[in-house]
């Protein structure tokens, strides 16, 4: 089943599924009004919202429409919580001999994972506002899963069975923060503005046999400005969706429509590119001494599509950096 | 103005409006359903509230029932963001003193903030379900804000008329995860389960002249299973509200309902105590050469109030850890 939200002027938007190719589309606000209503109550909307993409596929669902992707917001453009791994060693490895960084001795056991902001996540076409290019705009091509309820301490065997989405997301980074935030201990946040989705949401059935040991087995294929930047796939996650939902739920509950990221997709080898300007960066160091390739500059734009067969998944996230507007005085939009 | 937060069995509960003595409340609904659609729609919601808790203190109010603060849940129970600052450096220092650690060389300048997770905040008389004594089980005294629509940007001059209701918060921290997490560079994670919050969110007028430099003037009486433990107060923070707002707000908007915490309470000199554990175990450390006084154990209480003019402000915090129960298989609750 493939679900998306439609802007509508409120914050959580509108629930819609979508055909399996992406073109069409239905109403199911009478299902669940958002996204976030239906994984809340997914035993109730599950097997609904499935008669209704049924029907949808057949072409017997009425008041069916095309699908717009440049309507769509994130499947969930305020989630209750973003939690994001960082699951590929390899992007992590080649950082540390980049910037010459000591790993912990335990980070092939333990995940790297931080809380990132979740109120205000943006759709696959919307421009990335941000204040400055100096401050290393970058993307990062990943794969995420929303979750249902998870109970405190959930081991990664219940971890699995609690995945009940699989989503595409450019989480945007600014690297000038992130060494200064990375050594006061805090973590990021400056260097984390809003991240951005991929229109649709589908089960993991949709993908079949790409969806294995709570990986996608699929390539993210990045293109940079018009041009190949790397096409690497999920399937060498050094932990498993299962695990980072487990890690993240040790010592809290973690409530429906929590989302869980793999951290940048980032394969061994040298034929498959990079999902992220910063590790380009980090092989153009290692290999040759200086990195060569500038961060994002405003106007500039990454697109970023998984296939199945050959057919869409998450839909496409195409999107350009903009230099974000002075803030305006309140009452701002939305109060008055 | 006061309002609260009851349970009902949604995840963001039912806003209702407290009487500034907290011993009455009526039921706000119809104004708005919960308290975070009632900061979305401040410029409509504020005025019809005021007038309601006008009538409320006058005795006037229909429908007035009494205020039962075990009922109550966080004012916000899922927030749609928790940033939390660490903006008394009286704290900082200590903690740096005691474990040796070079603080940044702009740390009097750019504050300390980690994103926190808050789809389930708690309430001030939840149990606080933990699994393991061992983690190293604190409390810590915080004030904090909620604020409207902030814009990318905003600065403090600006950020300071976004704060709508000051809050007072448990900001629960187990101390055995924080080093190695801060070590990663990725920050707290597994270190910061759900937080609690006294039970009334009140307005910046309703503290008078100890809400000043958007800081608020009042002592956090903390006391550790019956016992003082300090009551430092919030007059010290080395970066204000509006300060701390501006900070978060540099690369994204927030949106309304976003919390923003103060950090550990803390004052200079050695007559106002700690508002959490590790902060004494550090002045023992630096003072005797070891620390005495153990982290929290299953059964342990703390209680947190700040009044003013001796009069009642946020209502107590007052919470028992316990250990948390092993995880259930799903379907969970609220699922089927």
């Amino acid at each position: 089943m493939k679900l998306a939200t439609l802007k509508n002027g409120h914050k959580d938007g509108r629930l819609v599924v979508v055909s399996r190719d992406l073109r069409r589309a239905v109403d199911a606000a009478d299902i669940a009004p958002s996204m976030l209503d239906a994984v809340e109550r997914w035993t109730l909307t599950a097997p609904l919202l499935a008669q209704r993409y049924d029907a949808l596929n057949a072409g017997t669902a009425s008041h069916a429409f095309d699908f717009d992707p440049t309507a769509a917001a994130a499947p969930l453009p305020r989630a209750p919580q973003w939690c994001d791994g960082s699951a590929f060693l390899n992007h992590a490895r080649l950082m540390e001999k980049a910037f010459d960084i000591t790993p912990a001795p335990d980070s092939d056991r333990i995940p790297l994972m931080y809380q990132g902001g979740s109120d205000d996540l943006l759709g696959p076409h919307d421009d990335l506002p941000l204040p400055d290019e100096s401050h290393g705009i970058d993307f990062e091509g990943e794969f995420g899963v929303i979750v249902g309820d998870v109970p405190l301490g959930c081991p990664p065997s219940m971890a699995r069975d609690r995945i009940l989405l699989l989503v595409q997301i450019n989480d945007v980074s600014l690297r000038g923060f992130g060494p200064r935030e990375m050594r006061t201990g805090f973590g990021f946040f400056q260097a984390k503005p809003s991240s951005s989705f991929a229109p649709v949401a589908v089960t993991p059935d949709e993908i079949g046999e790409a969806w294995q040991n709570a990986r996608v087995h699929l390539d993210l294929a990045v293109e940079y400005n018009g041009r190949w930047f790397g096409d690497p796939n999920g399937r060498e996650m050094n932990f498993g969706f299962d695990q980072l939902i487990a890690h993240a739920a040790t010592t809290r509950r973690l409530t429906a429509g929590t989302l869980v990221g793999s951290g940048t997709v980032s394969n061994a080898g040298d034929t498959k590119g990079s999902a992220c300007i910063a590790e380009r960066r980090a092989i153009e160091l290692i290999d040759q001494g200086a990195s060569t390739t500038p961060f994002m500059r405003f106007g500039d734009r990454v697109r970023m599509e998984a296939r199945w067969q050959d057919r869409p998944v998450f839909g496409v996230i195409d999107q350009r950096v903009v230099q974000s507007p002075p803030p305006l005085p309140f009452p701002v939009e939305g109060e008055a």
